[in-house]
């Protein structure tokens, strides 16, 4: 069978007419799809299908921690390319080997091993696995202020034995995590926020039925959902709590890990340790799909004579690997883990503070590396959202104005790559400045 | 915190006591796993740690379509890596278009949107959630002998919105699919096994109400199950019930897909069209983590105005699609799918079918292209499975003489690169003989 699309020889060289006409999109209306080419890019620039230039405050999804185009890791991937592009998951490979190390020393003490998987879905899937077959429990408890990817029926649709110990039809409980700012718990202190949320976990735990639940899922800082730093002890309360009733933690250092909050793991900045650590996008900046889970070695010694009935076919996949490797050694070699750090403190953070000072309609600023989101409300009073035509007009203005920004309902999130120099961070809020300025906020 | 391993400089050049120490295997008890290494390989050969070739019967996990270190898909990575590595779905790439206009122009007319996930465990769940908002049902019925990938939490335990789209508890439903060696109809022939298969199919669909399911789910031909490739009429008699009852058709081309079965996909050899084309593997034979759903236009222009509500990271990721790219062009170009049905029907096929002439323990031989199942049994007449001491040892008897195959429960797979030489095949088979000899077959 198959076809040809006549219009296409015509098509060949124009991204935007192939995108209109045969690229399905992600969380969009179809219709609605106006396709914006980039070609390339330098550091935390973009270049787009005309040549022009743009700072960018996203990281595309949060992801490209190292910048766009470092050459390390490009020729990692280009080595690794010329030696070996594919390899199952079953074979030893040193790419593998090497990225397995290089992961898991940035974890804490006793976490040995790394099951890789493609990106950040497919590790928490593993890890809520790895959970749910350590405890023979079925539950996890997550936030609903949360994001931990899109995968949810795949083994179910499955009917070989592997879907039966992945069968989990009940199985998911939903709580209130710290957000002092709109506190769910009607707290007016982070001690009394960080408090009240532990209450309130401990609370439903014991609804649900401690001995139900195999494992609370948490972001260490909450990112799509607004950049929650959470307070100091609260992920300390949790484990105590988890700990009491024989429950894992599983901390998703999808978005936060790997230098984006200044810290290799945004976890390194509370004092707990979690059984399984998920992550993905830093880790090599997405330069290759990739993604996994660290095992605390008692959760990995569980299955040391008992098979893990997960599994995918690109798991350690060899370009992912390198990429890794070489995105992990260039990372501590020119210390943008230490660069994001500095860029929060120094320049992020006081600049949109700043604008705070000067811009009514901001309502809270909040964050840290380079992690950062900035609320936007129509009074301080109320607190209530900012209208969504004036958040696209943020967005569609910045933009205009060389800078990309991410808007999420009624927040700004100002996420840069980790190298983002200072210079870059402070033109980056200037024009926000303006932006803001000119849509009357 | 991080960590140093204090043993790890010593081992930094040992891909074996790496992995032993740091990777986490995917289906496997931890401590049984031996690590095998290999370094590289070209066409239908692999390169272990010692330097030592392998005949590869086994394609990884029957990905690798256009065999090792294709030049031109190598040369279309590097182009794409020194170009532009990352970039998220929302914006528009050359790259990403034409992967996505050459994989469309493979499915039959009115096929002209591709949404692109990193494997095909993601693209089962893109379609499923597909078929779930298109028709606003919940209810996928798939085979009991099928894989389709292993996912199944992370968007139940998201909290945000984007869960609810995808909020579906219920609805998953397995059925008997044909397989006449061991018919579950007890049916004597393909015609009559055909005809049970989809009486079969119409009684479950009432029995569980068919206004409440979204799609079935099927395997083009069920790969790991046992390659079994289903009787004439099948799927247009699936079809026609479909149809009936507003009931959208997914076919999975993950394994079966891009010149496995000598057609471009595996559904070109039946007379019917689905709604939802998944696929992976053979697309880029894996060298780079894709996949993906091709939608037929009626389902996609549902999303004209109307958000599909899934999405992920690397959907689109450039080094991908360049991947993509490079290899349909060369599999076009080289007559690659041509290859793999000529070497099926004229030495493999023929192959198999004269090894079961002489071997007794083989009870039955099926398959088509370079996908093949040898069914062993401890005898023709009961049809027992074969214990899994011999199948081991077959197993472990082709490595040391050079040969790997993929042995699933009594199964062997015969499931070769599709760039396979007539004499190569020809070769793997005789070491197949004297392995079967050897373990008393
Ligand atoms: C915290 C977190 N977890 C998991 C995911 C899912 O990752 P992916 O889109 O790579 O599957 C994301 C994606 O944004 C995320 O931010
Ligand atoms: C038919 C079929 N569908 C889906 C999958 C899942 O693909 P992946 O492992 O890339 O998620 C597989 C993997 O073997 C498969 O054979």
């Amino acid at each position: 069978m198959g076809h040809d699309f006549p219009g296409d020889s015509t098509i060949w060289d124009d991204a935007s007419a192939l995108d209109k006409a045969h690229v399905f999109h992600s969380w969009s209306a179809q219709g609605k799809v106006h396709p914006f080419e980039i070609v390339s890019g330098h550091g935390s620039t973009l270049v787009d299908g005309q040549g022009r230039e743009y700072l960018d405050f996203t990281s595309q999804l949060v992801n490209v921690n190292i910048g766009y185009q470092h050459p390390r890791v490009i020729e990692g991937i280009v080595e690794q390319a010329r030696l070996m592009c594919t390899l199952g998951p079953g074979y030893a490979n040193l790419a593998r080997g090497r990225a397995a190390s290089l992961v898991a020393k940035r974890a804490p003490e006793g976490f040995s091993k790394v099951f890789f998987t493609n990106a950040g879905a497919d590790a928490n899937e593993n890890a809520i696995r790895a959970a749910r077959q350590f405890t023979g429990r079925d539950k996890i408890i997550s936030s609903y202020r949360s994001y931990h990817g899109n995968t949810g029926a795949a083994i179910a649709a499955t009917g070989d034995w592997r879907r039966k110990p992945n069968d989990y039809s009940r199985g998911h409980v939903h709580v209130m995590t710290p957000y002092l700012y709109r506190s769910p718990f009607f707290a007016e202190s982070e001690d009394e926020e960080c408090a009240r949320a532990l209450e309130h976990f401990e609370q439903v735990l014991r609804f649900e039925g401690p001995d139900t639940v195999a494992a609370v899922l948490l972001e260490s800082i909450p990112g799509t959902a607004g950049v929650m730093v959470p307070p100091d002890g609260y992920f300390e309360g949790v484990r105590e709590i988890t700990r009491k009733y024989g429950i894992l933690m599983i901390t998703d250092e999808v978005m936060a890990g790997f230098g984006r909050t200044g810290e290799w793991f945004a976890l390194d900045a509370f004092d707990y340790e979690p059984d399984l650590i998920t992550f993905a996008k830093g880790c090599n900046s997405g330069y290759v799909p990739a993604g996994g889970v660290i095992f605390s070695d008692e959760v990995a010694h569980a299955f040391d004579e008992r098979v893990f009935p997960g599994g995918l076919t690109y798991s350690g996949h060899p370009l992912a690997m390198a990429s890794i490797v070489a995105a992990q050694e260039a990372m501590e070699e020119e210390g943008i883990v230490a660069n994001a750090r500095r860029v929060g403190e120094k320049v992020i953070g006081p600049g949109l503070e700043d604008l705070k000072l000067r811009h009514r309609h901001i309502g809270d600023v909040r964050g840290k590396g380079v992690m950062w989101a900035v609320e936007m409300v129509s009074s301080r009073d109320d607190k209530h959202m900012l209208d969504a035509a004036t958040m696209a007009a943020i967005h569609t203005k910045a933009k205009e104005s060389g800078l990309l920004v991410d808007v999420h309902d009624n927040r700004i999130h100002v996420v840069p790559p980790c190298v983002i120099t200072d210079d870059e961070a402070k033109a980056g809020i200037a024009i926000l400045d303006e932006v803001l300025t000119a849509t009357g906020c």
